[in-house]
């Protein structure tokens, strides 16, 4: 059956084909790749969409020495399949042996470690103008996804590259879709210039300055392979507008495309998840709840994604209930903050939820357009903490991030009762900016004291009164510092108070100057977030001048690939035992 | 002479005057312009070029009702005069009155406090968005400079204010510069765009989708009137693009716009500075020889700049020497990382210098395009630490954001041979992103033990060898560390060790360690920056699993604006004679 693909090993294979023969080769590896989708789920929609354009830049340039860019590289399958990873799309047992984004530690065919939006182009750029100062003459092309073009760094990559006068080439998969529907004006020219196969006088990437080639049918392999032959020599940056299909190939996927952008194991016949037992009680689910009743109540209220409208729990059925009060901004993590201080300055309510690790992208605008304007927006961050992710999606960075900005005031709650709380102290306050960290996935319940209002200065609650040892316990982390406060009591008759800080970004000073005088020697710190410059730094800077002991646990600084949490955990020394035996040392060391 | 500014003090003034009088107004309001800043400096281009815009702003405009956002704000300053603040243009006692920035803490005309760029559009976006849900109709109209376009945040707020679907005005203020030259394809189409009337096909903000409008001379009183009076009560998002003159009516400010873009106080007549001694010996002079040097023996090295040249030491005649290896990117720090990375990771050396307030517009591909790939580019943070400039300018938020990012490594010298060393190890190796602090303007001297690599792991210089306290003083505040050193030693006979940690981002843990066994009990940690997530805070992490003590000195998380450097070093504690009155509480406390 897939004899092609049998004698396809590196790019190189691909030259001594014949036209008819890479037509079969997409074919097949169409057919594998669903396969593999349906076996070890990913990226469905792009990955489908880009097989044919994939092997048509393999056929026609000469990776590595040409590079190849992707952008998020979410949809690399067939590029790390045609680039001597084939084994991990064809042999079950070596599914999971290659990460879903470009990895340069896997192949030198992968320039970059890449899994955010909108890099490429100026990635690219760097590396034309790497290539350019050497004198060298490889050429440099950057496949961009529609959706990522939202992102300002694809924009500030854009304009720079335009006026780069030597050879780039980009690629614009369009496949007229975002993770979900695009926003933004941008979108309209796309359509305008599908429309009119790229004929259209107002032609956003001709007005930049870019020379322009329009691919009507990117899934036509002959038809993308002609047109990247037809610049690959060019001397000056051009842009290839293709379009494809999101899914193609795959009935499910091509119908239902904002939930096939990413699916985990299913049933290729049906389309139905494998793994069908997805958490009901989920912190999304309760947040969309949350809001959709607070807008209905209050038209002033508006939930605000950047591109990720499921993070914030808000499905399409739900975000069609409110046209003007749900806001998906696009990819645009930066604009969506400060669009979110405007609104805030002008009474509306804006809440605004996105991924920790998308957070990063926004580090100015939190800075400059919100907390320095007081703007009392709310910021949900969502997916905080260690997880088995990409290192290109951590969620630990955030409480360093949020840390040094003034006026900002990041809430940690424990459980749901005590989220809700905060979410609906935010939401009615009119004086900081304030963001909650999400506290995991499932719900959780627990008897949490809650405040009538958060503002500052902070009040930590005391969850447990004990002596000699205080747990500061952040967040998500309550519950482990719980496990490890009753087992210090059982274990080893030690009675350790366990305390709920409620703030990331402030100390309670007088519940930590009260700790010494009720005995306690030993101070530690939980959270589940990178160690440098975050929360348990803060506490051992307040102890500093004062004979209490600081024990900080967390991750340690270091980019993670894939790692378990179990693994992470033992590795930061984040297991009951290992804090109980760190702290029983602690204690009777001088 | 002034009779017509003699009446006007609010904006409601300016209703009942005659195109003649307004006419005659914004020739008053440029001579005392001009008088103003003169006397007290200040952004000369911009002011200078907007004022017929303002004015026509405010007669058209119903401020504060309607919404006016100036992007940076930088040429604010006839809003300010014509809205209750005249005195601070007119009466020389008055002139530092105001800041250079809009200030919701002066006016009620004054929504955002701004000074980064490209953000107008965004706030402005939120502010028509808040409108809308609160079913109001006052208009919002955002004043964005032709160079701030290339900052993605701009590009985003256009991406999706033009989907926004009500009154939305966006006057796009062209005088054909940024701080310098404008770089980027953007600027071709702007260029298109003059020349034609606005008349091209292709035409960047009508391909966004939005209406536009072409204003031939904004600095015809009557033309931008009238093009604000037809669109004022839009429906949907429109685009004023107005060309204006930059430093218009000032003959030095028209012809040598780059210098005239920011001036400190100057003879009119001769347009001369009237303070005339800026220090030559500064750390741009320093860093633009030894590059230009480095660039003509080496063509691969290459000097980058995200719109701010001088910065970087580049004036005008320095980077037509180098036309192919002096890059300025245009206002797109974020391109500027990747792109840094990119060139990096093909065989380039690029160097990129930037103001400590602008690194925070480029956290995330520092963390992703350039720390994850381990791309070794180098960055210089110039104008970092404690200053007395705006709140939206400050240098101290630079060591905690670099703080948390994993790979890379900023370096703090603390002096000119220090400084180079480090420049020259950083450009000359290949593992690792290099991030240095500029240890001030001007430069000093002193016999630094210099190390032939600064690689990890980081080793401190022990730079006087003591007991009881060690001073561990980062970078440019390794010479308050000195004074403080002697003074302990000569008024109270400690003798203290003084210690150049070198890395701001790294703990030398062997130093660390020997510090309690060599009989030191006290460690006091010195950064120029805000201390939540910085240096001290981790060398109290470092410590508080024993009985060392730590005292941390720097700046307080806070906004300051104009606050001289004095009062925050009072403030702070920074002052030699308060960290020696702490250190000895300190050592005589339990």
């Amino acid at each position: 059956m897939s004899k092609i693909l049998d004698m396809v090993h590196i790019p190189k294979d691909l030259k001594v084909l014949s036209r008819k023969e890479l037509q079969q080769l997409c074919r097949e590896i169409r057919e594998q790749m669903i396969v593999r989708l349906g076996a070890a789920g990913g990226h469905v929609g792009s990955n489908l969409a880009v097989i044919e354009a994939t092997v048509a830049l393999h056929y026609v340039f000469n990776s590595p020495s040409d590079k190849l860019v992707f952008d998020v590289s979410h949809q690399c399958y067939t590029h790390k399949l045609l680039t001597g990873r084939k084994a991990a799309y064809l042999d079950p047992a070596r599914f999971y042996s290659v990460s879903g984004f470009t990895n340069p530690e896997e192949s030198e065919h992968d320039i970059f470690s890449i899994g955010h939006t909108s890099t490429a182009i100026s990635l690219a750029c760097g590396l034309a103008k790497g290539r350019d100062l050497r004198g060298e003459t490889n050429r440099v092309i950057a496949v961009v996804g529609d959706g990522s073009l939202s992102g300002g760094e694809a924009f500030e990559g854009l304009n720079h590259a335009a006026t780069l006068g030597s050879n780039l080439i980009i690629v614009i998969n369009d496949n007229d879709m975002s993770i979900a529907e695009n926003h933004g004006g941008l979108y309209r020219n796309l359509r305008l210039l599908r429309e009119t196969n790229g004929k259209a006088d107002c032609n956003f990437f001709r007005a930049l300055g870019f020379d322009y080639l329009f691919v009507r049918d990117g899934n036509d392999f002959n038809e993308i392979a002609d047109a990247l032959e037809s610049v690959k020599d060019t001397d000056h940056p051009v842009v290839v507008h293709m379009c494809t299909v999101k899914g193609k190939g795959y009935r499910y996927a091509e119908e239902e495309r904002e939930s096939w952008h990413y699916m985990g194991p299913f049933d290729i016949a049906t389309g139905k998840p494998l793994h069908g037992a997805v958490p009901t009680k989920t912190y999304e689910g309760l947040t969309s709840r949350f809001l959709a009743d607070r807008m209905r109540k209050d038209p002033t209220v508006t939930a605000i994604t950047a591109g990720t409208p499921k993070v914030l729990g808000f499905e399409a059925e739900l975000r069609q209930q409110f046209p003007t009060q749900f806001v998906d901004v696009g990819i645009a993590e930066g604009h969506a903050v400060a669009f979110s201080s405007g609104i805030a300055k002008n009474g509306g309510k804006p809440v605004f939820g996105l991924s920790s690790s998308f957070l990063q992208r926004a580090y100015d605008q939190l800075s400059q357009d919100l907390a320095l304007n007081r703007s009392p927006a709310v910021i949900l961050v969502f997916f905080a903490g260690i997880s088995q992710g990409s290192q290109t999606h951590m969620g630990v960075f955030d409480i360093p991030l949020a840390m040094s900005i003034p006026n900002l005031i990041y809430l940690a709650p424990t459980c749901k009762e005590e989220y809700l709380r905060m979410l609906e102290w935010a939401m009615d306050q009119n004086e900081s900016p304030v963001m909650i960290r999400v506290p995991g996935i499932e719900t959780v319940s627990r008897n949490a004291e809650l405040l009538r209002d958060y503002a500052r200065p902070a009040r930590y609650e005391i969850a447990v009164h004990g002596t000699d040892v205080a747990i500061l316990a952040l967040g998500k982390f309550f519950h482990l510092g719980s496990k490890v406060r009753e087992k210090l009591e059982t274990e080893y008759g030690i009675h350790a108070t366990l305390i709920n800080p409620r703030y990331i970004t402030d100390v309670d000073e007088k519940t930590l100057r009260a700790l010494p005088e009720y005995g306690h020697r030993l101070v530690v710190t939980l959270e589940d977030g990178v160690t440098d410059g975050g929360f348990g730094e803060k506490i051992a800077g307040f102890y500093g001048n004062s004979p209490m002991k600081v024990l900080s646990f967390g991750a340690r600084k270091e980019f993670v690939n894939h790692v378990t949490v179990e693994e992470q955990y033992n590795r930061y020394h984040l297991t009951a035992n290992q804090i109980i035996s760190d702290v029983i040392e602690a204690l009777s060391s001088k």
